[in-house]
């Protein structure tokens, strides 16, 4: 954003979305009940941006009667493109990366999130994924034997000590940690959630060539794979199972949103992808919620609000995913319309696009950001024929 | 509605909006206060069409595949256009009869509509928006003589005496009196807000043809002439200066959303209409909606969030107009693109065209219904095209 900013001469502004960060309208109180959270929408966080555009038109000398472009990534992305749906007097247009609009309802299939993350370890090295998916059998084996869980403990170099119902938590833990490997498997070394080498897949493969060794070698193996996220850095002392990204990105408040419109289905079933199987149970869910927050989750509103696949009356927008991102899956990657544009990236993680440019930049990235850039200019051209031709 | 729902074998669903009539979401405690009136909004309006349309989709036999239309007249159109705005997957077009969703903020001048109003009248009979222009001065002088207010009670056959501090209510009554019979100036007999006869400003004016008699006949003429709307029928006993409609129309919810979002700017100056003149003031506005209701409107929400005048990315909305409405003048008059068309009646009043086909139609009502039923089997059409090419 930086260098496009540069090169179109725009105004960069960050808008924080309300209940994240210092944006709390009720200040400490603001997670107290779902009363205090109730203010916490997607359709809010679109209104703030609204008045936000306004209040810096007004404001910001010659902003005025400037275009306005929304840039976003992952939610924010996602929030990009609702935006120019539900504001187009706003923005000219939205750049949504990396932007799962249809990991909703059955838009998707439920499992096409974990076979995008299966799929993207399988190419980073032979038996990779095989590894992990007989991992889960030895740990639930070795759980079951006497000194199982202390051991599995030390070999986790975890923390605090495993209790019988930790397993399952500990297992959470670590498709946690596989699913953010792959989200962050970008071609150069970066900090996104960790700290990582360059195709940082290939590596946490090294470890995992052999399915086929004893439960506890391959566990170990599992171990070291793990801290390739854990502790690339060398400064970790044990692992917290409660903990996958530094600070959790807010994921206090994510959850109440989980809990109320943005409801994603996943699913597994341990044949199309390395991870056990299963399903995807919205009772469960909906207990869960109602048990952490007092709500329950409205599945359908989302897209009864922002259209599902139905979204072809709306213009620019360019949906910008990378083939190995797991949330591809529920992404826009093929063209709607002339104006509805689709830019895959076939070597992309997460919002690759976004990141700044580098030496080692693979062609098919920077090839993208030309593609975002040249709609970009022709949504700023398209504007100001329209605003001349204004009486 | 009937008509056209039967050539296009259509199902008509008429959506009550909330807070109106039985859709109230706490019962009797609705109007209570702010509180409970906080989820009065057009936003909120506009999710129940939504959820309601999801519904009736998935419960009603053969409805899952079919197309649907957006119709309304009025406020009723003005939600009608912005549904399709905001949930243009849902509906593939709307026609918004007499929708002024151009009278916020300063989108066109305070004073257009009760010009309008004026034009009605100056049209309607010679010297008749002149002689209501004089009646204010004469209402005033009266008012100061040491028996004008009785007078005035019994001129007016008021149902209560008239007070020092009412003289400025019962010229109200009589400018909003003036402001209806423009709007239900149809050219047949009808009873859309009181039962009247065809044409009923010529009938008013008839009796308003003099502004240069004395003071209390041109008072007694206003009368006779408020006579024809009041008392048409024959039934009236007396006039309560509080009530200009029967059963108001939900005028006490409304008059919450014209607190809270709906500020529609109104002025006069005398000059270029036929009434006192009197300076928007959205201080005094203010103040008054906070005595009433404990809460402040905002003006600049509804263009901020449906886009004032800035609406052309938008597709597949007929604006209809009556010429001889005073609304017209906040509403779409002129074609925007060829999706968002403008359709005039010029012997048109509100939403007339909404209203049953009669044998006197003029032919300009017939060629508007007929060029709003063409747009409408072209959406149609236009949405099986689509839906037959989707894969």
């Amino acid at each position: 954003m930086w260098d496009v900013a540069e090169k179109l001469k725009a105004l960069l502004v960050f808008a924080e979305h309300r209940y994240y960060g210092e944006s709390l309208p009720f200040g400490a109180e603001s997670f107290k009940d779902s009363k205090h959270l109730n203010f916490l929408t997607s359709e809010q966080a679109l209104a703030d941006f609204a008045e936000l555009i306004r209040h810096l038109r007004r404001t910001v000398p010659g902003a005025d009667s400037q275009p306005v472009i929304a840039i976003g990534g992952s939610y924010g992305g996602v929030l990009a493109a609702w935006f120019r749906m539900k504001y187009p007097h706003l923005v000219i247009g939205a750049l949504a990366a990396s932007a799962p609009i249809w990991q909703f309802e059955e838009l998707i299939p439920c499992g096409m999130f974990m076979k995008i993350v299966t799929e993207d370890f399988r190419k980073s090295g032979k038996k990779c994924s095989e590894s992990i998916l007989r991992s889960w059998g030895a740990i639930n084996r070795l759980s079951n034997t006497g000194s199982g869980l202390p051991w599995l403990t030390k070999a986790f170099h975890l923390c605090s000590s495993l209790n019988s119902e930790d397993v399952q938590r500990l297992k959470d833990w670590i498709s946690e940690t596989w699913v953010n490997l792959a989200m962050v498997n970008y071609p150069y070394p970066a900090n996104f959630l960790k700290p990582l080498p360059s195709w940082p897949l290939k590596v946490v493969c090294q470890y995992l060539t052999n399915p086929f060794m004893s439960d506890s070698l391959l566990v170990q193996n599992i171990y070291q794979a793990l801290n390739v996220y854990y502790n690339y850095s060398g400064q970790s002392r044990c692992n917290n199972i409660s903990e996958t990204t530094i600070g959790s990105l807010g994921s206090r408040v994510w959850g109440y949103q989980t809990c109320t419109e943005i409801i994603l289905p996943f699913c597994t079933n341990g044949v199309d992808d390395m991870f056990e199987a299963r399903a995807w149970d919205l009772d469960k869910y909906s207990d869960d919620c109602y048990k952490q927050w007092g709500v329950r989750p409205r599945p359908s509103w989302i897209t009864t609000l922002y259209g599902g696949k139905d979204i072809r009356s709306h213009s620019n927008i360019i949906f910008s995913n990378g083939d190995l991102d797991p949330w591809s899956g529920g992404g826009v990657t093929e063209d709607l319309s002339d104006t509805l544009v689709a830019v895959n990236i076939p070597e992309g993680a997460h919002h690759l696009d976004l990141r700044s440019s580098t030496e080692t930049d693979p062609p098919s990235l920077q090839l993208a950001r030309s593609v975002e850039v040249r709609h970009m200019k022709q949504w700023i051209s398209d504007f100001y024929g329209n605003y001349r031709r204004q009486p």
